[in-house]
């Protein structure tokens, strides 16, 4: 399934931009005055080949633990990770909260969570393992299983797209996942581990100098290679990153646009441009997280994000809120009027005012 | 009616900050990870004295005509004001579109457009005459005017907060209006001219020299006195102006809050702050535009924005997308669970890895 994936995700062809500024242009506002809203919407644009439409987004929260844990790397213990799967289940997250107000559904999946999640029919129950291994010993998971993951979440986007969704977003949760997530920028990127090493929910002082320090062991005793995105998410990833990943190439394979979340969501988002370099072109970066290391991903991915509002939740918080703004470009494209349709004078009148008058005045 | 307005406006109790952030510290999501969403959700807290709400949001559109377009500083010609108010009346514009979306509804007032506006009942005819005087040569209006202006404003908010509305938010429509937002800037912030003047609608060249020397000019001939908002918006600012200096004061003297659209609703804001500075605490700066002066305005008003989206369309389009994050904090407040009605651990287990952890992996 994967090199099919792989092999579909192509670039949109580079007329679209112009065509697509032709259209907003025309309507009945000064040209480029709705600034980023008509970047949005000419990307989308080209991107789906015709009006943008935002009308069944789908939120994919993919919980995972990680072994990585055991090192001391993050201000909460490992049991939140199914405790707030158990929340979101319940709707009481702030995913929840912000996915219902955007009219977005939220798939919530077990990707491989360590403690037992209580019953719910809403879980989407695939993990692959308790958890990955501790990283900082030796890799995370199997090629295999990182291949099984990827295909997983690719899959579950699929099925989502095959019911009519128009709009994709990352999400996740995963006690130890900045971890995860900075080892793999760092692995890609080749940046220093301190540089991409934020405080995830929060840990401070000694916590944080061990962080950095298991990002730098977690490298050397796996050594990923940088060229090779499947080697860095085995090594270094997370089970619902992989899955993440498969949201992404799935999204870009059928030319339908993914919104990142935050940091880790970028993490996955750089995994599946190793793979698959086009796949870019699908990628809208929400917003911009207080993490450290997130700069650096939207760098290497060449996203400026449209939100900051120095948010560092994860869950698809970010890519909710933007969903609002993608809307917004999508209905400013289908619903404004035309300079034509609305009888309203797009002509300058700049070159009718004489130089006399000018003259008279100064 | 003024003086009632502007002896209403109080601050909101100081405490209210950390009792508001004690509840957002109880809702399952690490203590500010929702970072400036939280700092929304405390503001409207606070202000409103109790749980945020952005239910029935109302964006007031009020349109003028300015009679310095007969300096040339416009790109677009007169009528193109009142064939804008007629497609506001449509629903074709974006301010139409983005409202909407946002559940807000529009009130479309005319203020004193020079054009005759094709009848439509859904259109408020408060007209303070054909348009203000040419500022470069004197006054735009007289204080009677002004005021008279001020107070339409505020009735037409405080008869939609009678109804219902429980958010405010400013938007205009005037070719011209932004020669008369730089020189009410630079009139209330004492800076030059240059600084606080931008292309609008799109002036370029020759167009752009010459609004910057019909700003200084306006004030030359003027004069208008910085501690007296009264007297900068009688001799250099616009009736839509006055009129949105209305809503604001309308709105902070009820203590329910006024999202800022850009530069001109600035403007606005600037004037009405030096006549009730505590009407500060009911101000939201949605976006950042890309106007010059728009940043001096918010340095001034102490107001940092939501959103930067590079747009300089005014009408209220900002503060229409504005409304949706208002909305997700208000969301957030109301609809989250607690860590402890979830039963989500919130206990740091940083202090629980022992030493000897710490120093085996080293």
């Amino acid at each position: 399934m994967l090199p099919r994936l792989l092999s579909a995700i192509t670039a949109p062809p580079a007329h679209g931009f112009a065509e697509a500024q032709r259209h907003l242009d025309s309507l009945t506002k000064p040209p480029r005055s709705l600034g980023r809203l008509e970047e949005i919407a000419a990307r989308l644009a080209v991107l789906r080949g015709g009006a943008p439409r935002v009308e069944r987004p789908v939120i994919f929260t993919f919980a995972a633990d990680h072994g990585v844990v055991a090192e001391g790397v993050s201000a909460y213990p490992q049991v939140v990770t199914a405790q707030m799967v158990e929340n979101f289940l319940r709707g009481g997250a702030a995913v929840n909260v912000l996915a219902r107000q955007a009219g977005a559904r939220v798939v919530v999946a077990d990707f491989g969570v360590a403690n037992p999640i209580g019953g719910s029919s809403e879980l989407v129950r695939c993990p692959l393992g308790a958890g990955t291994a501790n990283m900082a010993v030796g890799p995370a998971m199997s090629r295999e299983q990182a291949v099984a993951a990827i295909e997983t979440g690719a899959r579950l986007a699929e099925a989502e797209l095959d019911a009519g969704a128009d709009f994709l977003a990352t999400g996740e949760m995963g006690i130890g996942n900045s971890t995860a997530a900075s080892a793999i920028t760092a692995a890609i990127t080749g940046l220093a581990a301190l540089r991409v090493t934020g405080r995830g929910t929060g840990v401070e002082g000694a916590v944080f100098g061990r962080k950095v320090h298991v990002v730098r062991r977690a490298l050397a005793a796996n050594a990923p290679d940088p060229r090779d995105g499947l080697d860095v998410l085995a090594k270094v990833g997370g089970f619902e990153i992989a899955g993440l990943v498969g949201v992404i190439l799935a999204g870009a394979a059928r030319r339908v646009p993914v919104a990142l979340d935050g940091f880790i969501s970028g993490a996955a988002a750089l995994v599946a441009v190793t793979l698959a370099p086009e796949a870019r072109h699908a990628l809208f970066a929400s917003h911009r997280s207080v993490e450290p290391g997130h700069a650096a991903v939207l760098e290497r991915l060449g996203l400026e994000p449209y939100l900051d509002l120095e948010m560092r939740l994860g869950e698809g918080t970010g890519a909710a809120l933007f969903i609002h703004l993608a809307r917004a470009a999508a209905l400013i494209w289908n619903e404004m009027a035309t300079f034509k349709s609305a009888g309203v004078s797009d002509k300058s009148v700049s070159d009718k005012v004489t130089d006399k008058n000018v003259a008279d005045k100064s």
